[in-house]
C-alpha cells in the first residue's frame, strides 16, 4: 500500500468487494502483487491491473478474464453517501489491518474476505479468541434442534462465543441458546447484512446484533447465491477456534464447515444420534471416515478447542503487578469496567472517557497483566485483581 | 499330560471345573506346571498340586489357599452317570485340544476356560471363524433393540455368526434378529446350560440351540454368581472376531466385554445413539475415549473385522483344481452338502456316512481348494464350484 493514502486503499477495498464475488481467488492472488487501490484504478481505467512484464510473464493466470468480469460491476460500487447511509444504519465495515479485524481469518491465504460488515454490539475479534462453531442441518430434527440449543447455551455460560450461519434448524437453534444464556453468538450471512437472509430471522439477527455481531463479507444489498453459502462456510470454520456439526444428512451444506475446518487445522467434533435418522448420518460419517472427535456436551467440546491443560478446569491467577503501576488511561478503563456482569469495549470506551482503539488496547494489557478477563458480555474485572 | 490316558485328562478338566471358579488364574497357572490329571489327583490326596522343590522355590503363588478352596469343593464333582445322564440331555463337553474347540480362545492365557459345555446343532470352532459379538445394555431402549436386531440379521445374512450373552435386551435382540434372518448364533451363558439363566430365556435358548449354540464354560448346574458375568465377557470378546456396543450405559456390563476385545487387540465398534440417551453415553465414551469405531449399519461391521481388502465385495474364484483330483472321502463329503442352502458338519457327516472329525477335515479341504464356503447354516457349494 506503498504512498496510498489509507482511506483510499479502503474504499478501493471496500469497491473491490463490489465487483468480485467473496472468496475470488484470482483478486485475492492479485492482491498479493499490488494494492487494492491500484487494483481497483486499473479496472476502472479498462487496464490489466498487477504487474506483468513486457512478455506478458508475472499476472495472475485468469486475470484478463477476471478483470472484464469486475470491469462489468463497476456500476454496483457504492458512492460515498451510499456507504454512509449503511453506516447511519448501524453497520460498519472492517478491512484487514484494523483493530476490530479477526486476524485468524488470515489462514484463508487468497481466499481471506476483503472486507467484513458487522452488525451489532460486541467486538469481533475479541469475541471470536474464544469461540465455537455450532453448525448443522436446515432440516433439523426436534433431537437435533433440542441438543444444538443446550450446547450452544452451555458453551455461552461457560464464556465462549456461538459462531453459526443464521440458518433455519441447527444455526438459528445455536444462536438462541447462546442467546438465551445472555452469552454471544455470531452470526454470519451468505447474504449482505441489509438483505438479511432469511428473511424470517429479522427478529432473530436483531436479537443476535444486540448481544454479538451479525457478520457478511457480502455487500449489504446482495441477495445470498448458491455458491455463496458453501463459500461463506470458510469464514465461519476460520472464525472460530473448533467446529461441531450438531445434525447433517450426507449430502448436508454443514458438511462443507466441517471440511474447511478439518482442512485449516482447527478441531472438528460431531454430536452422535440414532442411527436411524439420517439427520445424523453426516455426523456419524465424518466420526468414522474423518476422525472428528464425538462429542456429546458442552465440557466435550471446550476440552478440545481448548489448548492443551486449559479448559479442563477452571484457572486462577491474580496480577502480575500492581495496580498502581497502571497508566492513567489504563487505569480509566480498568475503572469503567461495569462490576461483576462485566461490559463490550465500546461501552467500557465510553465509560472510560477513551476512543474504542484505546479502549481496546488497555483491555489486552489489562488480560495480559491479569486484571481482566473475558466473560458472556465482552470484559469483566477478576475477582481478586 | 505325560503317561496319562486322554480319557483321564478329559475328566480331571472336567473335575476341575467343578472345583475352580471360571477364569481361575491360579488354576490356570498351575496347569502349565502340571496336567489336569495330575493337579486333580493331589487336590484329592490333600497335597499341594505343582512341582515345587525343597525350598518350597517354583509354586504358584496363592496356590496353598486356592488349594484349600478347591478341596473344599471336591463333593460337586459329578459322578460319570452324572455327566452321562448331562450329554444324553444334548450337552457335550468339548477340552482345549477337541476338534470343536475354538481356538481362538488361547489368547486368554492362564484365564483360558477349563472346558466348555455346549447344547446346539452348529460346530462351535468353524461357526466362530467368522463371528461377531453383538452386546449392550440389559435396560435397553426400544431404539437399542431395534438397531441390535436389525444388524444382527444383516450380519447373519451376509454368513456371520452373531455371539452375544443371552441376556434380556440388547443380546436377546441380537440373537432373535441372527435366528430370524436363518443364521447362526451363539449364547455365552454366565450360568450353567441346565440352569439356563435368565430362566424367562428358555425358549430362545432352545431356539439358539437348534440353529447354533448355547455355550458355558460352568458346570450345567450352576447358578450365575455376580463376578460370573464379567468373567464369562472374556469368552464373548474372545471367541468372536470383534465387538460391536450397541447400547450401554457408563457401568453397564457390556462395556467389560469391550474392555476385553479392545485388550485383546479385537476389533472394538460401538453404535452411537442420542445424547440425550443415557444408555449411549457408554458407546459414546468408548468412541471417544477408547477409540472405538462409530458403527452404524451391519457392512461398517463386517469392513472392520474382514481382514484388509475383504469384506467389502464379493469374493468370486472358482476351485484352484478339479473336482476328480479329490479323494474318495473328500468327494463323499462334497457330494453330501444339501443344495445352495447348504448344512451344518454334523448333518453333512451323516449324508457323506463318515464321522464329524472325517467331515470337518474335508469340509477344511474343500474350503481351501475352493469347492465349498461358509453360509449362515454352515457349508454350501459354491456357485462356480
Amino acid at each position: 500500500m506503498t504512498g496510498a493514502a489509507p482511506d483510499r486503499e479502503r474504499f478501493a477495498r471496500i469497491a473491490l468487494s463490489f465487483v468480485a464475488e467473496p472468496g475470488d481467488l484470482v483478486l485475492g492472488a492479485l492482491l498479493r502483487a499490488c494494492s487494492p487501490a491500484e487494483a481497483f484504478a486499473a479496472i476502472c481505467d479498462g487496464r490489466l491491473p498487477g504487474t506483468v512484464d513486457a512478455a506478458g510473464r508475472g499476472g495472475v493466470p485468469g486475470l484478463a478474464r477476471a478483470t472484464e468480469r469486475w470491469a462489468a460491476r463497476l456500476g454496483s460500487v457504492p458512492t460515498d453517501a451510499r456507504l454512509a447511509a449503511w453506516q447511519r444504519a448501524g453497520m460498519r465495515v472492517i478491512c484487514p489491518g484494523d483493530t476490530e479485524w479477526p486476524t485468524q481469518l488470515d489462514v484463508l491465504g487468497d481466499a481471506r474476505p476483503l472486507v467484513l460488515w458487522l452488525r451489532g454490539s460486541a467486538d469481533l475479534r475479541f469475541t471470536c479468541l474464544q469461540s465455537v462453531s455450532v453448525v448443522g442441518a436446515r432440516a433439523a430434527t426436534g433431537y437435533g434442534e433440542h441438543v444444538a440449543t443446550e450446547m450452544a447455551a452451555a458453551l455461552a455460560e461457560r464464556g465462549w462465543t456461538v459462531v453459526s450461519g443464521g440458518a433455519y434448524g441447527i444455526d438459528a437453534s445455536a444462536h438462541r441458546g447462546a442467546l438465551g444464556a445472555d452469552g454471544v453468538t455470531i452470526a454470519v450471512l451468505a447474504s449482505g447484512l441489509e438483505y438479511g437472509y432469511p428473511k424470517g430471522h429479522h427478529e432473530l439477527f436483531a436479537a443476535v446484533a444486540g448481544q454479538g455481531v451479525v457478520v457478511s463479507e457480502c455487500p449489504p444489498d446482495r441477495a445470498p447465491s448458491r455458491p455463496g453459502f458453501l463459500v461463506r462456510n470458510r469464514v465461519i470454520a476460520a472464525l472460530s477456534c473448533g467446529t461441531v456439526v450438531v445434525e447433517a444428512a450426507l449430502r448436508s451444506g454443514a458438511l462443507s464447515t466441517a471440511r474447511h475446518a478439518r482442512d485449516l487445522c482447527r478441531p472438528l467434533m460431531a454430536v452422535p444420534g440414532p442411527v436411524t435418522s439420517s439427520q445424523s448420518e453426516g455426523c456419524h460419517e465424518i466420526i468414522r471416515q474423518w476422525g472428528a472427535v464425538c462429542v456429546t456436551r458442552a465440557r466435550d467440546v471446550i476440552e478440545n478447542v481448548s489448548p492443551a491443560g486449559e479448559g479442563l478446569a477452571d484457572r486462577r491467577c491474580g496480577p502480575v503487578f500492581p495496580r498502581d503501576s497502571l497508566d492513567e488511561e489504563t487505569t480509566a478503563v480498568l475503572e469503567a469496567i461495569p462490576g461483576r456482569s462485566g461490559g463490550g469495549p465500546a461501552a467500557i470506551a465510553i465509560a472510560a472517557g477513551v476512543d474504542l482503539n484505546t479502549a481496546i488496547r488497555c483491555l489486552g494489557v489489562l488480560a495480559a497483566a491479569g486484571f481482566v478477563e473475558r466473560c458472556a458480555r465482552g470484559w469483566r474485572v477478576r475477582k481478586n485483581a
